[in-house]
């Protein structure tokens, strides 16, 4: 009989782990790992190199628009990204509760790989461990993601008085998505997780000018603009009227009393660009579907002297003006 | 009142985030964390790399010898260290249970600088998520560590016949000291895990000539040697008598009919090297003192015309001969 859940021999190091590895992790993986049955793999680079690590705890594992697997691997991918990398390389570590279903591994480890496909992205090395039911919910997952930096690092260092800021796609949308699984509440709608790896996109722009990425995240949009302006002390206006948000997503937000500025993103960057250089940023960005609704939201308007004051204002079309707040609580824990 | 246990919030990517990381994690971390408020680290090498992931799930997470931090920055440290690199970065994800005791968290997060520190490590990027109550058990931490190949990369596809086997140490002890914890065994000793940074011995071998390189962690030595055999089908002939264990280590496995060869190992490396470098490396690795019982246990003795007659086999001083198991089964979850 076929072998349906994982078993606490499969994390031994011994024969069944390795059971494990060849028949169904190496063998869905396939191409997109490098194996090396070593204990560590190689590469070489003669270009500047961007690492971020990540770890995917969330619940549920399955989602509208994607899995913990897919997130895992555009989540890193995307944070090199943002340094203006290119994402190459990748590693795997998965921690496995005993008894958790292997067909749903396995078609966690199909989106790891289709993803992986989809960027271009090779498995250098990987880990995997199996814990007593109990000690860790169904799967967690770590990814750490290396590119190779472009041609010019974007940094947060480079942010400048007058900058405009671009968001690439509609916020708040992963965030939306997951809460209302979350919560059973019936969408009756397509509305989909934007999780997505942004590189695609971002190669557009290698001839443009930008100053800083990041990407909205945890803590959405309202966690990325405050960082932004507190780590250089300036203040940053925002136009309420030219956010881009799904009306499902405003929807929900409205019913719910949820901020969008706040609710988490996978497939949204946030970009702060020289004067002038919006309009051949944009250009590029329309061009691919991911950022079909990329727009200008605001800018960085003045220099302050304190970090106190260091903020971000958000203003509407009838001219009120608000302090978007560095998000505080814990609305939605696991929602990467 | 100071807070003494991790919340939710503190996972959110807002405000309580932050403090978390200013605070603790950024604060006692000091000099080893290159902290870029980016979204990812950067590096550059002329060197060819080699990256390595492990995720730790241990427990206990304080044991005799070291701790979850100092083992998460020892394991994956060693890993690289395994193809002849020099560990020289390393990621942090920390997955951190509501209601974690603080003062564990800053233990283990000295333990991880001391580590860094000791090793020259630093710390390029890092990840923390809190998950609400009996979703993980207290602590799970990735690293994945990125080391730059010295001189000749060591791999198992470097395996000759006639190669001498070497063992850096005396094996089983991280194994046998979890054993003995976990099932509250005193062992009325000061028997400790032997968790290292392996590479500050390694270093002196670079003039030497070594094929390939594995530390014998999970499954422990029986898990490489069968690993290699079946890898370059090859027979390995070893000796039991000249096998380095600590007595109190022979003390527990007898009383608990444990085999030795599969107890795992922290900071124990398994070397293959060419017929006559034996003595050069061994005379490199005395000089250490985490290898001053290093020794020649056997050696590749022959070709096997079929992967399934790939097999490792032990002869003790009276001659008797029989087959090292692939460790099969599950000892102990949770050993690293």
């Amino acid at each position: 009989m076929k072998q349906t859940q994982i078993t606490l021999s499969q994390g031994s190091g011994g024969l069944e782990s390795n059971l494990l590895l060849e028949e169904i992790i190496y063998e869905i993986l396939g191409e997109v790992l490098v194996h090396s049955g070593e204990d560590a793999g190689v590469f070489d680079s003669k270009k500047p190199l961007a690492i971020s690590t990540d770890s995917y705890v969330i619940s549920p594992i399955f989602f509208p628009g994607g899995d913990i697997g897919k997130l895992s691997v555009c989540g890193s991918s995307n944070d090199v990204a943002m340094r203006g990398a290119k994402p190459m390389y990748l590693t795997l570590g998965l921690i496995l509760e005993e008894g958790f279903e292997i067909e749903s591994l396995e078609k966690i480890l199909v989106s790891i790989k289709q993803e992986a496909l989809m960027g271009g992205l090779k498995i250098l090395s990987g880990d995997t461990k199996v814990t007593p039911k109990g000690s860790v919910d169904k799967i967690f997952i770590n990814t750490t993601a290396v590119g190779e930096i472009q041609s010019a690092e974007y940094s947060v260092k480079n942010l400048a008085i007058g900058d405009e800021i671009i968001v690439s796609g509609a916020i708040g949308t992963h965030g939306a998505v997951i809460f209302c699984q979350r919560n059973e509440i019936d969408l009756q709608s397509d509305l989909q997780s934007d999780c997505a790896q942004l590189y695609p996109m971002l190669e557009r722009l290698r001839e443009c000018k930008i100053h800083s990425m990041r990407d909205a995240t945890r803590g959405g949009l309202a966690a990325v603009l405050n960082e932004w302006a507190k780590a250089m002390c300036v203040e940053i206006e925002i136009d309420e009227g030219g956010i881009p948000i799904l009306p499902q997503v405003k929807g929900v937000c409205e019913i719910l009393g949820l901020e969008p500025l706040s609710l988490a993103n996978e497939g949204v960057c946030v970009m702060a660009v020289p004067q002038g250089e919006s309009e051949r940023v944009l250009e590029m960005l329309h061009s691919h579907s991911l950022g079909k609704n990329a727009c200008v939201i605001g800018r960085i308007s003045k220099k302050v002297d304190n970090v106190k004051n260091a903020r971000v204002i958000i203003s509407n079309a009838w001219g009120a003006r608000r302090y978007v707040e560095y998000p505080q609580g814990e609305l939605l824990p696991r929602i990467c």
